[in-house]
């Protein structure tokens, strides 16, 4: 049943990543977040509420007596560390880490039910309850998570035991939900469960998971509504009542059947964890029209409905998306866990079709906000991932409650910090896929891998000095010469990449360039050198015309890096600054600077404000400018030093010499 | 007791208005507003939810059987049309009006308890919850609205049945409330009970009224915090959960003595109203701290915290003053009836001092959010005056929940309607003051008075051509020559005014122009003519260089108007439209638009985004532009054609002429 078309990723355990930028992120995941995670899951952080996570294991496995305390999907937290756990495990061993995931491993199993339910808050908080409201309660998200983990803790480490337990849990999961005649037609509020199934699916190949991932997806939306019998059945009992979740069906995607939907609605994180689901069972079933539905999404969210960042959802209200063009900075919502749920879906499109936009916006969102959701010290993230923050207004104007300008230590409901935890412990595997004789580099992330191409083991060890210089070295080591291809992505910022191959200039022809990545098919040879040079130059990026907060503005790039503005480099009033279109800037490398980062200068002018006094507004005033040199650093890297203003998007404007005092 | 140095309003029973402009609306306001608002009392609009406030009244007189519904200040309703009432019975008789009025007031005194107290919220659904409740319940607020429109119908009718139920009430407050052992010390949530007790002491001249307003003044504010208090005494009962008004102190600008407040803070109609209130009394005791105190506020609200239409409040939360300098357009709050309160506190403050920047606010929000807040049919009105609008957007982002695209018929919270029929009835007593023997003119409305100078009767026959075109005409008609000071302003948009006294031009002498009023003090004679000239340019409108809404954009006004973009004149995507700074544009007057109106032609210049396709961001992307004209109509006129976009500050940007299309 499976489609062979799609590229494949090479394992996670096949690659080993060395890189100057990428290496101290996962060794940060493995020895500061993952630990700290492990002190808040078990409620040994000061500064934070307790997660109580464990707790509510112990209790539900019967260790521990108390009562049940989070939020309704607290088990989720738990999975997701499990997880990163698993790709930690599989990139080294690590035996203290791998005892303690055991233990955990055996709790959860503990608190697991004869007949494979499993959820804590159900089993201690409303035992009879169980299934009653998939709108609001995410038994089946945590239930996703968790079988996630079991999948990637069993690649690590071969133990059978955590998986059997997905496997028990998602077996008494499809007991439940199906089509037939006396099991609820029902899906979750929260999509995940679909994406995990296929995971199960791909590991055990086991098809009733494959199914009913696809029952889950087709379910979606139909008539008469689910959440509305289930609301009803359970006498309008309701969960969450600040949130009309039951009620709300763009919400939860659920307003129609997923194939007819064409815009992504309401809650951002959902969006693409239901639409990598939906790419997954359209690959694994060859489904065209699913295909299709999953196109139409990509395709509103990228062209439409996506900040410059690669991040989505532009309203903390229902954490959603909006409409189209709607994308202010200051009020984003842009949560952390939906630019990885974004990489999720990019990355099956990219898997289906090797198209470098899929790549191209899995790369925006990597480099932009899912590494600014984390602080420097691995201690501190950001939920909300703004584009412009004004600190003065925090508290006095009411609709920047969401915002925060620091990064906070754990969160009530602690989504993001253990899904970035995941997604870079993983990231190993989004570098390389393969696809019969062809090896696809996606990202430009030092590594070696191991594979085999045509029965024959090939080593590949890529050098890259991204994200800062566009310089990335590729060396083969096999035994004998070999042919296969060698699809290299040619990423959107880059207009004029080279490729030399053993110190030879390679002509990028066009008819080996397709959809972005160039096929250089050849026989090649062991200690062969494949250099690709992509020139960085400072690019101003404009916004579509038809987004209202970016017209007038320019937002600086340089490689797959957005850039912004800090007070601390700027002093305050950031919306004073402007830049000419004609300016092109520099870049320099500034080793000192949080660990070593390009800072963009750019002459610029700043609007006085002084000669104003107390006037609000004058007629025929002429501004006055006065020259200044503006400095830009990585948005990632964005409040690092010091509370202040941040801003992305600067207005662009011509000047006569005249105006300008220097 | 009372400060002689401030002027006196010309009481609004000397003052006819005939105007072009301002007739119709008085028109308006007594046959088809109030009208339409005795329906709206009475329950007998049909699209409307029914508003209960004339019934309310007559269950708790006794004459039906029933209920309360509606708003714990839904009396105040009922007051405000009856103070409308008062006014338009002192333009001109109308008897059945009086008779319903008479009607009404029989049911509000046989609806006052016999010590006095007078609601009916308390009344019919917590008899004994009297005084429990001030920080939420309005039951001064309400007090104080009954106390204006007694005032107002005496003024009218000489009938004094209303104004005894007025002392009666205010009596009780004062048996209830002060400083004495046994008495309350507490003030209102909602400030509105100290201006009315200021008007019923200056028509009573009683001074226990003034003591009154002045303790509910001074007590504001002052620790133990009384609404703490009294929120304790009633055991944290609630009346409005969502608001937190007991506990938010700034929300009703108790966060500190009313004397130490130097910014304006929370619930923005409040704030104003209070700073009537303070007005009044500093000027009817000498109390010079209590001016300064006026002062601070004033100056924080019209230089950081105003919008050019004279709106206030930049926030939906709590109808709220954010920050310095936070004045966003699309979700402004910009309240109408906060824009009716800065002008009865400018007016306060123009009576103490005759400075132009008073009467320039004054002016800037009558012309401007005031008149907007009603559509010309009457029937229709905004609560929320935001100076840009995206139709497209309501519904989808939340942000803007509070902003209304069209007129409403009636709210549910009806303040708005009868503040605008109760300020545009009295409009005649803003035109002018007298102080000794000097005649204030502060607005160019078309009207004939009366009054007396030295002792001789002076008639004084005003014609204006505003707000269309600066011509303003004078004659005096009286017996015999007299000596007296006639004191124009010089409005703040006119920077070439011209006087010509009997078709002699009048050399404006730096000596006899103080404070944007010119002094002509000379013997005049019957018939004399003065005719002032306002040029009325266009002007490009600037906002402070620290607001970042309006960093390189401008607005339009001529004479007093405010302009803006609406779609229906200009296409939609209005924020592709730009315009050069050195563009002067033209004023046309069209008959044929909303009953007449001039409308500004300008060059524009329109950012093209067909070329664009599926393309969210670009690099180095050139912009294209193509030549237009954008036309713009008076703010105030806006949304009385079509739902659409509108927009009041358009970006400003220089162009070489290579890079426009023509």
């Amino acid at each position: 049943m499976r489609n062979l078309s799609i590229s494949t990723p090479l394992p996670l355990k096949k690659v080993t990543i060395q890189d100057d930028f990428w290496s101290p992120y996962i060794s940060l995941i493995r020895d500061v977040v993952v630990p700290y995670q492990w002190d808040a899951l078990n409620d040994r952080v000061e500064e934070s509420e307790p997660s109580h996570a464990i707790q509510n294991f112990k209790i539900a496995a019967g260790l521990e007596t108390g009562e049940f305390h989070g939020m309704v999907f607290q088990d989720s937290d738990v999975a997701k560390w499990l997880e990163a756990v698993g790709y930690l495990l599989t990139l080294s061993p690590d035996s203290e880490l791998e005892k303690i995931a055991d233990e955990v491993i055996d709790i959860i199993a503990k608190a697991q039910h004869t007949d494979g339910y499993l959820n804590t808050y159900f089993t201690l908080k409303e035992p009879t309850g169980r299934w009653t409201n998939l709108a609001e309660c995410h038994e089946l998200y945590c239930s996703g998570h968790l079988i996630e983990a079991a999948v990637a803790y069993y690649n690590a480490t071969g133990k059978g035991k955590i998986l059997d337990v997905a496997c028990r849990l998602a077996d008494c999961i499809d007991e439940a939900f199906g089509a037939e005649a006396g099991k609820i037609k029902g899906y979750d509020g929260h999509q995940e469960i679909e994406l995990a199934l296929i995971k199960l699916y791909q590991i055990t190949d086991n098809d009733r998971y494959l199914r009913l991932a696809k029952f889950f997806l087709d379910e979606r939306g139909q008539r008469p509504h689910f959440y509305d019998l289930e609301y009803a059945k359970r006498n309008g009992k309701t969960h969450f009542p600040s949130l009309s979740m039951a009620k709300d069906k763009s919400y939860s995607q659920s307003h129609l059947p997923i194939r007819m939907q064409k815009t992504a609605e309401g809650h951002a994180v959902r969006v693409v964890y239901m639409c990598a689901g939906m790419a997954d069972v359209a690959a694994e079933t060859n489904d065209e029209q699913l295909l299709a539905a999953c196109l139409s999404l990509w395709r509103n969210i990228v062209s439409k409905r996506m900040y410059i960042t690669g991040a989505i959802g532009s309203m903390a209200y229902g954490e959603a998306f909006s409409l189209d063009y709607d994308l202010p900075s200051d009020t984003a919502y842009a949560e952390t866990c939906a630019s990885i749920g974004l990489i999720f879906f990019a990355r099956r499109m990219l898997q289906i079709a090797a198209k470098s936009e899929y790549a191209d916006v899995l790369e925006r969102a990597l480099y932009n906000t899912v590494i600014a959701g984390m602080s420097q010290d691995g201690k501190h993230f950001f939920y909300v991932n703004p584009l412009e923050v004004w600190p003065d207004a925090s508290g006095k104007n009411r609709n920047f409650d969401h915002v925060k300008h620091q990064r906070q230590r754990w969160f009530g409901c602690a989504c993001c910090p253990p899904n970035i935890s995941r997604l870079l412990a993983s990231l190993g595997s989004y570098i390389y896929s393969v696809k019969e004789e062809t090896l696809y580099t996606h990202l430009y992330i030092g590594s070696q891998i191991e594979l085999e191409l045509n029965d024959q083991k090939v080593q590949v060890i890529q050098h890259s000095e991204l994200p800062w210089e566009g310089n990335v070295r590729f060396q083969f080591n096999m035994e004998q010469s070999l042919r296969f291809t060698f699809a290299l992505r040619l990423p959107s910022w880059c207009d004029t990449p080279e490729i030399h191959i053993n110190d030879t200039s390679y002509s990028i022809h066009e008819a080996s360039l397709i959809d972005g990545y160039i096929y250089i098919d050849r026989r090649w040879n062991p200690k062969d050198l494949v250099h690709l040079v992509l020139p960085m130059q400072i690019n101003h990026m404009k916004g579509n015309p038809l987004i209202r907060e970016t017209a007038g503005k320019v937002a600086l790039q340089r490689g797959p890096l957005v850039y912004c503005l800090e007070e601390v480099d700027n002093g305050n009033h950031l919306h004073q600054l402007m830049i000419s279109p004609n300016e092109t800037g520099h870049s320099l490398f500034h080793p000192e600077l949080l660990g070593g980062m390009q800072m963009i200068e750019m002459p610029a002018f700043r609007m006085r404000g002084d000669y104003w006094g107390d006037q609000l507004y004058q007629a025929d005033v002429q501004d006055q400018l006065e020259q200044t040199t503006a400095h830009f650093i990585p948005y990632f890297a964005w409040a690092n030093r010091s509370v202040g203003e941040m801003q992305v998007w600067i207005r662009e404007q011509k000047f006569q010499p005249e105006e300008v005092q220097v």
